[in-house]
């Protein structure tokens, strides 16, 4: 069955679903709403899941790798990719998979994404620096912009939630996508890799578009709203893709990937008043334009003041702190979600945001960024860090090869 | 600004926005997908959310009452109910909301949906067996059919995740609308309540109306095929809601809701053969079709046998033990959500079913259908109950009315 679709397999049920001859090549049928329906390449010079237009949810995942054999590891990397292929083009993990198969043997794909559109799924691997330990032969290998993350002042992390030698992120418009990809990208691994944690996302909080509006996070504000956007190709040449000369040769046209579980602790955000919450963000709640301005889009004037003299945009606020004028114009990719796992045993939600944002070098970009920020910014009062990694993300590519090739080569 | 929609005050951004001028009288502006710009009513003789076709995402919250005082507690109901509705027609909490307060004061509030529409939310309150205990005067108002769920084989139930005073049951197409609604209730009655726990659930996994197409669970199973739905209207009187007679007048309209956190040891199950996974399900992976007919939606024929003389559906499988025809009839309404909530630090995710379902009377309905499954079905192998809750939910309001008026009165 291979290159047929998931949806295709059983038929059509419900209304408002209509044949759709588009689309990248996935053969799939759309329905009534246009982001369900939508493919993202797999293949190309970067990989996919970074510039892609946010989708609406996420599943990250970070690997523990148990098998000690370098041939196994690269041998699941491939198997992996053909996996994604098949994925994010809207078929199942294998072709045969969930029911095309004997009975007698365990079905190829776990089943729950029968009969659903691709949704926009992404797939993007990472390798964490724990994988170049030697185990593996690529100690040398190891680029100098994947450092051990320093503490940072109020890190509270947790080593369940924190690290992996290797992480899949999986976004896309239905959450059960994603996590289709990413329990059916663990069973292929079983017996090579174990997950060590891995984070659902429900709402995005940063564009990575021009055509997106920007979404709210968990403390009521707009998030993301000078965000880095595919269609500035120049400023992603310059703050996200690693270029020719920057390390290996193997990372050119990769990104490096952090990632932060940031709790909120909402229940005190909520308590305090709208001035205070808008002195703290730098920005007005309602609009999104920062002090000063009228817009949400309206430049950020770090100067302004008042008819009183004092700053506008006060001097601890969240946007000067992360602003790239108070870092010698350094600018991440920001990528994060909303998130909320149940209760804390306190009476309060464990909610928050998961951060996630692509540098070209995190030595210049996140790490100065995050040490400013977890000492002075007037927010970290109401936040607290309790999961961290970072990943090297590879290049993307193409038709025939695989995750890793330009690592493991 | 009472009456006026989140989205409407801020205007609009993106493409594939239209105005619409349907809708219940919320007068909100809807996306391109029509089920985010759905409201569903409020007000009626029976709860939302129950027969209310289901909803794409949930979270559900269970609430400890912390305050001793009667007054405050049926206060509390009432400023929820208003909240409730104004909230599910796509309006923020209170007038003046996030941003339309005073700058000393924290917003009336918490403004992650702002410019979100109403996106079919529903909210749907509980009375769980311990608000009886006599702390607010209700000991002679507990129903008999609220009674404390026995203990059933293989139960392995964490106290942090079962029981409540009250709870919430929040559906909407939008899973930040749900959180938002949550949040929102639990912030008004901070001093008066406590989240006890709370459960997102991002794929629901029954259909309560004959418009929507059944869903898979986390086995890759079509689930819910056999639901009662809401087009059947005599059927929901005799196993859905209680009718006069059956208990104490306050309940009539209203019904017992059971809700069981299921984890799914996925990762076991995917090792399971095709074959076998059919057999403990008792219908075909890919059509959903029950064993020796056709179609999804063709009759369970639980006697029929084949050319070797075996029954078609096995005397263990699950749709055999769960069926109507095994328990004298009784049904239930089910309306359960997938959920993953990350990992389980052994390598798995912990990922299963959050179980809701909706009785006249769980005495002939879950407990002994549960108590059968738990005893003999096939699949309990591959499942552990961990959270596990009832609650009595009272028929619908009146405009004016409010969450537990005939409760209190």
């Amino acid at each position: 069955m291979t290159g047929v679709s998931r949806r295709r397999l059983f038929g059509l049920a419900g209304a408002g679903v209509a044949v759709a001859g588009a689309g990248a090549g996935a053969g799939y049928l759309a329905t009534a709403s246009g982001d369900e329906s939508e493919t993202v390449p797999f293949h190309g010079p970067h990989q996919a899941g970074i510039v892609t237009p946010a989708q609406d949810r996420m599943h990250f995942v970070a690997f523990d790798v148990t098998t000690t054999d370098r041939a196994e590891l690269v041998a699941l990397l491939r198997d992996w990719t053909r996996a994604a292929e098949r994925m994010t083009a809207g078929q199942e993990a294998v072709a045969d998979g969930a029911v095309g198969g004997h009975a007698e043997e365990p079905p190829g794909d776990t089943g729950e994404a029968l009969g659903l559109p691709a949704s926009a799924l992404t797939l993007t691997i990472g390798f964490g620096p724990s994988l170049f330990d030697g185990r593996f032969g690529l100690a040398d290998r190891r680029p100098p912009a994947l450092v051990d993350l320093p503490h940072f002042p109020a890190d509270a992390l947790d080593p369940a939630r924190s690290g992996g030698d290797l992480c899949v992120q999986a976004c896309a418009n239905d959450p059960q996508v994603a996590v289709h990809a990413v329990r059916n990208l663990a069973r292929i691994g079983f017996g090579k890799v174990a997950v060590r944690w891995s984070q659902l996302g429900f709402g995005r909080t940063a564009t990575t578009s021009r055509n997106q509006s920007t979404p709210r996070n968990l403390f009521g504000f707009k998030d993301g709203t000078n965000n880095l956007k595919a269609e500035d190709t120049a400023e992603l040449d310059r703050h996200v893709w690693a270029q020719p000369g920057d390390g290996p040769q193997w990372m050119t046209g990769g990104s490096y990937l952090v990632a932060r579980r940031i709790r909120m602790h909402v229940e005190t955000w909520d308590r305090t008043s709208l001035g205070e919450q808008e002195t703290i963000v730098g920005r007005t709640k309602g609009s999104g334009a920062p002090h000063g301005a009228a817009d949400e889009f309206d430049q950020v004037d770090l100067q302004a003041r008042g008819p009183d003299g004092e700053l506008r945009i006060a001097e601890d606020s969240h946007i000067r702190l992360a602003a790239p004028a108070t870092h010698g114009g350094a600018r991440m990719l920001r990528r994060g979600y909303n998130f909320t796992d149940g209760s804390d045993g306190l009476g309060r939600l464990d909610a928050g945001l998961f951060f996630v944002c692509f540098n070209r070098d995190p030595r210049t970009q996140f790490i100065p960024v995050q040490r400013l920020l977890s000492k002075k910014d007037l927010m970290m009062e109401y936040l607290q860090h309790n999961g961290s990694a970072i990943f090297a993300c590879p290049p993307g590519t193409r038709p025939g090869g695989h995750w890793g090739e330009s690592l493991f080569a």
